[in-house]
């Protein structure tokens, strides 16, 4: 393996450094002329998203850390960003040779900036942040233990903006209905149950600005970021109508013609914040303090009541329905069927040495292709992960024209990839073999599928609070005196974001009510084992939350695997598999060339069969 | 199975009923009389002690319910005791008759009492608490939820004082040291470890109510509460003395004496609340706000800067040392020895029908009768459940001579005791055959211990917050549409409380980072199956967390099994237990036969040999 970086591109890495650093220095006569010790900027955009829009990558643009979740603060004698384990060995790379400091964060201690802030800055001084991207639950966590050692927590001012030279402006794609037969139920039916939702709360007002929950309710979609198929909006929910606030122009006339129909009025993007400022005294507005900034909370009249819950859209998007189910199963077949044509392109490639290495390049672009191939397909949806070896051990690892590595000689390659179809959203990661891999890594990658094996096959009873079914994925792993830096298993939307809630089976999600397992939902299975600079594996499937039966205990789930892909057989160490767990995964790959079969043809149909074989 | 009521008894329960009806209507009196709507009577002390002495069982005199979990809430015309699944069964049977409703609360919504004043108390009205007797971290949760709607909290009321008749008064057993060779380190030692984390929080004072955390700070025993060997105090710590606030007389000279030579002042057990009033303005004190109650925080000056934290003792108690782990390991010698005397009794007995049925109170009796004959015995840790079919089906259980069933036919018997020794707490539960048990009760019997191998042969990471192992206990039992309502483990007291923190294998606990695993940490693992009416399983170990060793993802713990007495292998159902686990019961009762052995001769050596033979 090796790490391919040409000249050229240093160079210019080079220059985008003391570009950085240039930046750095006036941030910080911005922040000397306005009389504060420290400015945070938060890994958010106004809507609290994961992935962001170019015009809010100011960590990014100030760092060079270009990681999806990463705080900063930048003092007078200090910079840093805290990230999580999942990206220590890429932010050591990308901050290396700037004064930014890699802040580790471990798992479970997400707010630990906070406490850098309450320890290292004097009492009296003043940390600012710009509340329009601050979320309102953090907002209050850093008021609290700031305002107890004395620190004001200044809210009012975008130092960044000042000092950002070409920052980019809003998004402008253009937002498009999620209709039938995709949608399984309308937006008037959506908006009731939320109105419901409302009503039992008694709230007469809803603000949503989380961009899943809004393309979910009105049964819309865009392409303002990317991966995920939102568009910048914030919603305002009143009983007989509601206002969506969205740039100028991206919604085309015939579709708010139809938005009109059922109630739905669009409003400049800019006006979300007045319409709040604006509400009547007596109203009664509900927010969920985790999906709303402290600015748009500052921008409600104090006399207005405020009622705090989880958004009743984010419980019931990821409720999904059986029609919704239907098109994600056709819609796996399809990826899987994708994934049999690239896989069946690749091996006869890898071995074909007179053509020169491969590159983990050349792995997404074909991916990508054989996705793009099949019906319904709209993007990939998130950056292909394709890390040979020690790169398979970077956990958010994505191979760049500057730096990739050969995929020649002997390991395992890791391929963590997806799609966004109008069907449903995918999520999978497998790891191949490449010539021939050592014992200790067909050792882990066993270990993994146990833990895979474990939880897939676990039951339990509905309501389970999902971050309690972590430790049977793990256990398998542990038993080994090993372990993985990041959670089991997200939730999945549905054409929508990659990552979405409520449920998470993570050791650092608080198990809170609305973290319960209910019918309907799809996360994902993925536990791993990482050995830094020498090998990664993580095996990822998308599971559903099915109906297990009753019993005097109540109601049981189970889950049923929706991803339909071979598990390389060739990585095993067979002698680590007890009987139930082989049965487990002959009966996997007989449902997977059942399921595949009808799809695909020629040399994929000839791998499908090879690769699902009886062992 | 039959319960026997005596007719007399039945009189006497009549009577306090009718006895407690008037008291309610007294209550009400005095409500009307100050203006409250409601008054709130938490379970608790002013220590928030689990096991309360009698002065401070308002609840269980106001409604019957003699459970040591429950809150009650008396309104003008409503009254009600909120509890958990154990108590559920109990609750109905004690509040059978009265106009106390039981109120069912789920797992984990501990706190939904304050849901139902929320909602059932008009705007305006009051609501009376006992400031001195409620948690400060409830005392905020239930603030905020009432003045949120406009509720007013009243916390300087004690409705219940004035009507209670014959209030019991405060105990007043003696204090003793408990030290060499049982304590492992001095009071002074541990007074330097408390106040070395004072200063690391940069306070000057500490205030402890906590009965556990003042016995192990000080290396002092009482016997103010059953079960626990606690005396009621409160002490404030400072960094060059000490008070405890302990009841007149109860401190022996001499050990007055020998406390004072560590700088231990004893003082009034009613001035701790002036004695906090009375800080130097200046003084920075660290508060543990779920062991120290509202009426304490209230008594310090607006002046004084307040730290909350866990208590530092709360830690470090639970690290228990190896001088205290080869105590306890002794100690599970003796009280597996007491066990196999006991259970070479019982065996004949059960069948000695001419004798007549043996009773729930006789199991009592003599298993208290075995370990009272084993050195270092002080008393039982808990009230012995011993409960037959349908009553092993009530989780706390306690058979009495008003109500207890004999135990003849066929089924099975279960057995929760556990002893207080100077060298140690011990905590177990068995179920044994009678007769000759049903099919479902072995398959029963085998899940359940299915679960506590697959958690007693668990490796984990150090550090691993305990509430997230409860799945793996859990997952058995789930698998076969079964499940139980209470956590799978608490922490376990060194000659002392049988419950303490920080750890708990619960899914109801927040896994929280007070919660991780440490080496040195007792727990039990005592997962169960319970059917309503038929019968109850549960078996329960107790646990020691041990190093088990490093690797390049960090340092891990197992579990040593403690607890040392057979499982019936005459309840298993073999053809559920796989290769490994039979093995681990294998090795478990070799272990056994091999510890136990040199503690027992004639009958009960016999029935130790024949209980642990190889299956």
């Amino acid at each position: 393996m090796q790490i391919n970086t040409p000249s050229l591109a240093a160079a210019a890495a080079a220059a985008a450094a003391a570009g950085r650093a240039d930046t750095l220095g006036r941030l910080r006569a911005a922040m000397a002329a306005a009389g504060v010790a420290a400015v945070l900027i938060p890994s958010a955009d106004p809507h609290l998203s994961e992935y962001l829009p170019g015009r809010w990558k100011g960590r990014e643009y100030l760092s060079g850390f270009t990681g999806s979740v990463g705080t900063m603060i930048v003092g007078a004698d200090f910079a840093g960003v805290w990230t999580d384990a999942r990206y220590w060995d890429q932010a050591a790379v990308e901050l290396a040779g700037s004064e930014v400091q890699l802040m580790k964060i471990a798992s479970g201690a997400s707010l630990l900036y906070i406490d850098w802030l309450a320890e290292h800055v004097a009492a009296g001084a003043q940390v600012a942040v710009d509340d329009r991207v601050l979320g309102l639950a953090t907002a209050r966590v850093l008021g609290d233990a700031l305002t107890a050692r004395g620190i004001t927590v200044r809210r009012d001012l975008d130092l960044l903006d000042a000092v950002w030279s070409e920052r980019p402006g809003l998004p402008d794609a253009a937002v498009f209905e999620h209709g039938a037969p995709y949608a399984s139920s309308s937006r008037a039916e959506r908006l009731a149950l939320v109105r419901a939702a409302m009503a039992a709360h008694g709230a007469d007002r809803h603000l949503i600005s989380t961009l899943d929950d809004i393309a979910w309710l009105f049964n819309l979609r865009g392409a303002d970021v990317s991966f995920n198929p939102v568009f910048l909006a914030h919603a305002l929910i009143a009983p007989l109508s509601a206002t969506v606030f969205v740039g100028a122009g991206k919604v085309p006339a015939d579709l708010a013609a139809r938005l009109a129909v059922d109630g739905v009025v669009i409003a400049p993007y800019e006006q979300a914040a007045a319409a709040l400022t604006a509400l009547d005294p007596a109203s009664v507005l509900l927010i969920d303090p985790r999906r709303v900034t402290a600015g748009m909370r500052a921008a409600v009249p104090g006399a207005v009541k405020v009622i705090e819950a989880i958004n009743p859209s984010t419980v019931a998007k990821s409720k999904k329905s059986a029609a919704d189910i239907a098109h994600v199963r056709a819609t796996m077949e399809h990826d899987g069927a994708a994934l049999c044509e690239f896989f069946s392109w690749l091996e006869p490639r890898l071995l074909d040495v007179r053509r020169g290495p491969l590159t983990e390049l050349d792995v997404d672009t074909h991916i990508c292709a054989a996705r793009a191939r099949r019906p319904g397909f709209v993007s990939p949806s998130f950056a292909t992960i394709a890390g040979f070896n020690a790169n398979g051990a970077v956990m958010h690892y994505r191979a760049t024209e500057q730096a990739h590595a050969d995929i020649e000689g002997d390991g395992l390659l890791l391929i963590d990839s997806g799609g966004q179809y109008l069907g449903g959203t995918t999520d999978i990661t497998r790891v191949v073999p490449v010539g021939t891999p050592s014992e200790a890594q067909k050792r882990d990658f066993t270990l993994v599928l146990k833990g895979v094996i474990a939880l897939s096959s676990a039951q339990f009873p509905s309501g389970t609070r999902s971050p309690l079914l972590d430790a049977i994925a793990r256990a398998p792993i542990w038993a080994a005196s090993a372990d993985y830096g990041h959670g089991t298993g997200h939730g999945v939307g549905y054409f929508l974001n990659v990552h979405e809630g409520p449920q998470s089976i993570s050791p650092t999600t608080m198990p809170e009510p609305h973290t319960a397992m209910q019918a309907g939902m799809i996360t994902s299975i993925e536990p791993g084992i990482y050995r830094p600079g020498r090998w990664g594996i993580r095996l990822e499937n998308l599971v559903l939350n099915v109906a297990a039966g009753s019993s005097e205990f109540g109601d049981f789930l189970r889950f049923e695997t929706l991803t339909l892909c071979p598990i390389d057989s060739r990585c095993l160490d067979l002698a680590l598999l007890r009987e139930d767990e082989l049965d487990w995964l002959n009966a996997y790959h007989a449902e997977v060339r059942r399921r595949l079969r009808p799809h695909v043809d020629g040399a994929a149909l000839a791998w499908l069969e090879l690769r699902t074989r009886e062992i």
